[in-house]
């Protein structure tokens, strides 16, 4: 079996990395084009050594090359740039999975807000299928277009979304910090993240207005059934390559228990292959899920407070992008659904 | 000038290092006695190599001869243990600054709900004074008993104090999540501080009922001039010699406004040696404050949500503890305040 | 097919929880028995929450039980203790790969320098196989007993033994400085190995007489021809989880260039699955190789005083225990030598 | 007293807020100039937040400014840069203090090789003073322009020269396995220095031909008082923020012991302010000696291989840079020499 032949575009980054890390490994997939405007004509393994042995070489992105290689594309590409290769590519029949955050929000208004540009390609908004396998399975089967959830949005999503959408908690009082690993910041070259500025440091950043906000109020207040929501976001930053850590802090229902939140993340999670609730008392820890394509979810109910406190962990390059990516493209390509990620 | 004989009392923890380090560069103290059980007899240098210089040796503690010895006590040892040195060391005469919490729960219901005991001398927790000179700067003049505020609670208590004393923000709605280092745990020989199990890992713990909790609420409540309140506090530990960063979210009171905040947070802290109020739009960052008595916070408005969010970073060892003890001696003993601590 | 019935006796370490790693997921083995004093009656996933899924329960170690149900026992067990484990379970039919110091050494005078104590069993010397495929690999398949290279010694004899078997280094004069993470310590509950201990912190340690020498001298005097050699072994502590490169110099024979070193090296390791010679003007870097079971091989020639400099790079918990015992256990049950380590 | 007007010139990378650190707190000392050419105009806590209330202002680099506010000027400029400096602000009268490499070769040919251009002020070279105030202090009091030793050559000439000097071991097979933390590399933005890149990566890099390399060689052969001398210097980088660790490697002459190696070290070291000899069986730790001025010193003696085994520690920015540079200030400004360094 030949398999599925897939082109990774921005092949060069921490996404794209992951995204090599796992596709060398599937079964059922042949990678057949890794493009990279800068180290084009590069072998794979001068950038990543860790996949010398791979036979691969960056080629400068090309529609018609993509096009005539691969049935799926990855993107791996910064917003905007994304769209741009979305559009063509589907036009020319090769289904699309975007890690990058251009087709996430359904609401073209809240994107030029949040992204300070206007939507690139609005007409593919209605079309594209979130990418979080959870919550989006069937639609995922069918998907042309899957614009894969982000790390922070995944991490809070699985968690709080059964427990909004059990009616165990307010949908108007939401709180997340969460806690991120460097690699999350992709491979810049920036001072802020050179070692000696990263390591034995600690600090939030972008703790109103973070882009993956909105994301995360979308998909929550559909999970709870209302309109919109607006809720806290507090990311930091840490140093550990990879991770994120999110604790979610939810105002509790009257009558809501301990009891009835575990039900209703027991009920959502224990057929899922990529989600563990955590038996009671245990909280999550990232490093039981690195370089898994799981997410790992405790909780705990503070009745001096009436609060439900959801803890998750994940990491940010396998179930927060490639792997979750990887994940859809199994549901898509009609395949078993943990091909190549266990 | 002889200068104030000090006792360092369960000297060989993270914290009693941390006073060695402040108080041999103290200029105006001498330190006559270091104790330790498990040390005793060792050079002092045996144990912190970084000190091998200082002639100061491990001696058994002894009232006795830390009586003789001392003016002032400090007392870096485990809650309870700690009770039993401060009775008879006050009934000698010597001043005792205590860094456990045996003396910071004015209520003695509160402490024996969380250390699950008794308290161990109810008769003197009248006379503690809560040693965070910022919020009881005269009563530390004339102390006889110095409770040290708690590393986490420093973190907390400073920011959100004076926010809640301006009535910008709802007593009753207070959420803390704070980040802390792996030197808070002590000097501790347990598998889940080793450097495997804490390198590459992010985890909350006792995100509720944590022994801080406690504390924070009883001198939150004393800011905000109400008889009590309940909040969540949830710790996180990271992989991190030193640093605690708290990021502190309330629920703005009708009309306040980031300027009043900010406003409220300069009143309180422009004159202060240790407290730093960040220019608009800087968030704190634990790597500017390690090894410092230093606080730094920054603030945010989030108008969306109607919430306060202040950011605190301080190193737990030296404001978090040592440093603050130091200062509080400063205050005791008639000194400036600062001396030592720059 | 049922595949080879395993056991993994002390599997509570962290070579223990490797072998698990990579035994689980070896599609030719089953594992039948887990053993751990410590943990016993516990399941595996209490002790490693990332193999929670596991349905393995730690059983407290027996001879008749691991005899029963395993045809293959991995010891990852004390010095010592190995072999009391080893004699029975041969005698029982067992073939026994221990990934422990105990069989590694052919000259019992020399084991009990190092160790202490006379050899348990030194009846069994001359049978045990060094296990280090790449030099052992016919005396592996037929092995009932193989003693496992140590981390160090696979580092160091991988890159060397080929130089100076080609005759390119005089045996007399080597030298390896070898820097490892601290799992390499164990899962050791000791106050060095705190985190607060070792982050921040570079240290060599044992640079005369650790016991790891005597292994590496019997092996590059085999390779080198020569009946004994001394050399020097200098190893440092340094803050990572998991890692150990060595940098190994020697004193070129006259003639000798840096493409003959290359030779040799491509000579010995290019059809080799889990060894990787790297281009000029690389050297070796633990981030390729971590969690792989390959040795990643670098070489300079420094013409200035003669020095041939070789550069190697393993993972110490994979090639450098666990995954180079499993690399054993194909070639002595007969499988793909690749099998479940790629 | 209004102290000696110092000028930093390029303060804005690692060593340049070093010195920012020591010098602040330096109590005969006052900064008049901070430049930096990419910072200039703005207020240096901009860029150090930690240093937030000194009252100091990058300015743009000039001649005539440095010259009219400063006695002394450092410079922490690349090489080639530093010479432009130091030859006109000599000729104003300003004692010039070179962290750059500038006038640490005394050949101008080995310069040329290493550093791939002819030596920009080849006239200062015969006055420059090598900067290692434990080999050169008398000439220090009394010199104008002062070239710092190396972070690296620091760490290896003072453990070696003592030892070389006694006649203890043979200069011509020297061996100096280093470790440095990443801020050895300044704070040089780099794909290969950030975060990820870094953390869990351990790799040696230029073992062959560093640029230090030249000046460890000059500097022992004076020591040994031969004219000439070829070694190894493998230096490697390691997850660490800072500090250096070097274990040197030294073929004992015929009759050389441990005790005769000890007794050199303390007759060379027991009377200075910042260096330590430790007691037998101790070797150094990084940990102990970051953010000191201070050199540790632990020596063993390999019977087996007629080896001497020296292992040392600095901080790289301290007594690798800017504190070995305060300490050469102490001495031509005739101050004493550990003023502001303890």
């Amino acid at each position: 079996m030949a398999g599925i032949r897939v082109a990774i575009v921005g092949a060069s980054g921490y996404s794209g990395e992951e995204l090599v890390r796992l596709l060398l490994a599937h079964p059922q997939v042949e990678i057949t084009c890794v493009t990279s405007r800068q180290y084009a004509g590069q072998p794979l393994g001068k950038v990543f050594p860790r996949y010398m042995e791979a036979p691969l070489t960056f080629s400068a992105p090309s529609i018609d090359e993509i096009a005539e290689r691969a049935e799926v594309a990855f993107l791996a590409l910064p917003h905007g740039v994304a769209a741009e290769f979305a559009v063509p590519l589907l036009a020319r029949g090769v289904r699309v999975i975007d890690i990058s955050a251009d087709f996430r929000l359904r609401d073209t208004a809240v994107y030029e807000r949040y992204y300070g540009a206007a939507h690139p390609a609005p007409e593919l908004l209605r079309e594209a299928v979130y990418g979080l396998p959870e919550r989006y399975r069937e639609a995922l089967r069918q998907a042309r277009l899957v614009a894969c959830a982000g790390c922070y949005p995944t991490s809070i999503i699985l968690p709080t979304a059964p427990v909004l959408a059990a009616g165990l908690a307010r949908p108007g009082n939401i709180l997340a910090a969460a806690l991120s690993g460097v690699s999350g910041a992709g491979r810049k070259v920036d001072l802020e993240y050179i070692f000696p500025e990263c390591n034995e440091s600690v600090r939030p950043y972008k703790i109103t207005g973070h882009r993956h906000l909105p994301e995360i109020e979308q998909e929550l207040a559909l999970a709870a059934g209302v309109p919109a929501l607006a809720m806290s976001f507090l990311p930091h930053l840490i140093p550990v390559n990879r991770g994120i850590h999110s604790t979610i802090v939810l105002e509790a229902m009257p009558g809501a228990t301990l009891e009835a939140v575990e039900a209703a993340l027991h009920e959502a999670y224990d057929a899922e292959p990529f989600v563990r609730v955590l038996p009671r008392g245990s909280l999550a820890d990232t490093k039981h899920v690195t370089l898994t394509n799981r997410c790992e979810i405790g909780c705990a109910f503070d009745s001096r407070t009436g609060r439900i406190l959801l803890s998750s962990a994940i990491d940010n390059l396998t179930k927060g992008a490639s792997g979750q990516a990887v994940q859809c493209m199994n549901l898509l390509g009609g395949l078993d659904e943990t091909t190549g990620l266990r």
